[in-house]
């Protein structure tokens, strides 16, 4: 079958497939979308997901988006190597490390990236250092699993670290921001406050394939500003 | 093995690991948690988890929470009947549609039931009749799912319909108090305005064992008020 994957540069859901498709050396068509064009709600793309999300994944005739889904299917359909762990509790604990990190963590980074690149700072900085607070307490957490074992679940790579890895590289680039810089202090640099959460970054990166996942349009402007 | 299951009366999640147990005839210890009491934030239930929150299940020796997490161990560790289909195309699609439901659906219900339980519809008014709206559209949506077909993914349960399952009933227990009368007219009577997501109700309150799923405080005040 043929694999087709629709996604945009920076989208964190995005990436997490794209480093799934990597990691299981999956051969794939990539359909790289411009949010700015808003190629992600063109009526093919509708057609496929009507909320005009992406990623969107096309097996064959199959159609799947919503990326947790994505990785779910793509585990089953290609199973080595796994995802999701080898045995029924790890697959219920990397399970259980997602789902901690969409209900405390996900919803905070996702604030604090959109008032630094889209809203601004002004007028929220507290509510943003709040924000930054809880995040900072669960990095402490991922610190402390990080300590232990080479993965977020483990001695092998699951799908908890794709879902997390994307979302701390996006709160990274933010924190690079120049009106970001007070918020910074409290997290980097990350070698220092979270030497084995910056280990295992390196890990990620270094994976087969890692440079074809990076969002393209962040090559285009390394230094954000 | 022996199965603890940890949880609390009216917990959505909870509900959802005690219909999976019941549907797969899993015998389990049933341990009903007082969150009037913090009997969920007790020394036995922090070491277990230290968030503090249930559906907690120990099977021998192994501990998960987060109710997804619990499902996905269940349905590897005792695959029959499976809770998330057969095929890799169904798992993916099972997931999907749990997904949109967190991702769409269950925080505008969670609000709703917020301020019709506990924090009173004073003042907010707008903002829970958007929420409403929202909710609204996805029972459509779901109503089209279950106009096709007689689970909300294909023809066999899933575990889709055991996540999406306690929040209506939440839901609907919430639109019954007289403070919410307002809201109701649009979703209620379920029968004319979502016929075929009436049905799917009352086919999952038909399933054995359904009984012994059913909150316990909701039973002993059968008229909220």
């Amino acid at each position: 079958m043929a694999i087709d994957l629709y996604w945009g540069s920076g989208s964190p859901y995005s990436w997490r497939v794209l480093l799934a498709l990597e990691y299981k050396k999956l051969p794939y068509t990539s359909h790289l979308l411009q949010f700015g064009k808003q190629e992600h709600k063109s009526a093919q793309m509708l057609k496929m997901n009507p909320r005009g999300r992406v990623p969107v994944l096309k097996d064959g005739e199959y159609v799947c988006f919503e990326s947790l889904a994505i990785l779910t299917y793509l585990d089953r359909k290609y199973p080595e190597p796994p995802l999701f762990g080898r045995s029924a509790e790890e697959a219920g604990t990397v399970l259980r490390v997602i789902c901690e990190y969409q209900v405390y963590v996900e919803e905070h980074i996702t604030k604090i990236i959109a008032a630094i690149f889209f809203q601004g700072l002004e007028g929220k900085q507290d509510e943003i250092a709040k924000a930054m607070q809880v995040v900072a307490g669960e990095a402490r957490t991922i610190e402390a699993r990080l300590s232990q074992s080479k993965w977020l679940v483990g001695e092998s790579l699951s799908a908890a670290d794709l879902v997390v890895f994307p979302g701390i590289q996006l709160l990274l680039r933010a924190l690079e921001r120049r009106e970001a810089q007070e918020l910074k202090a409290r997290f980097l640099p990350l070698e220092t406050h979270y030497p084995a959460l910056a280990a295992w970054l390196r890990r990620v990166e270094a994976l087969p394939g890692y440079e074809r996942t990076f969002p393209p349009h962040w090559r285009e402007s390394l230094a954000p500003e």
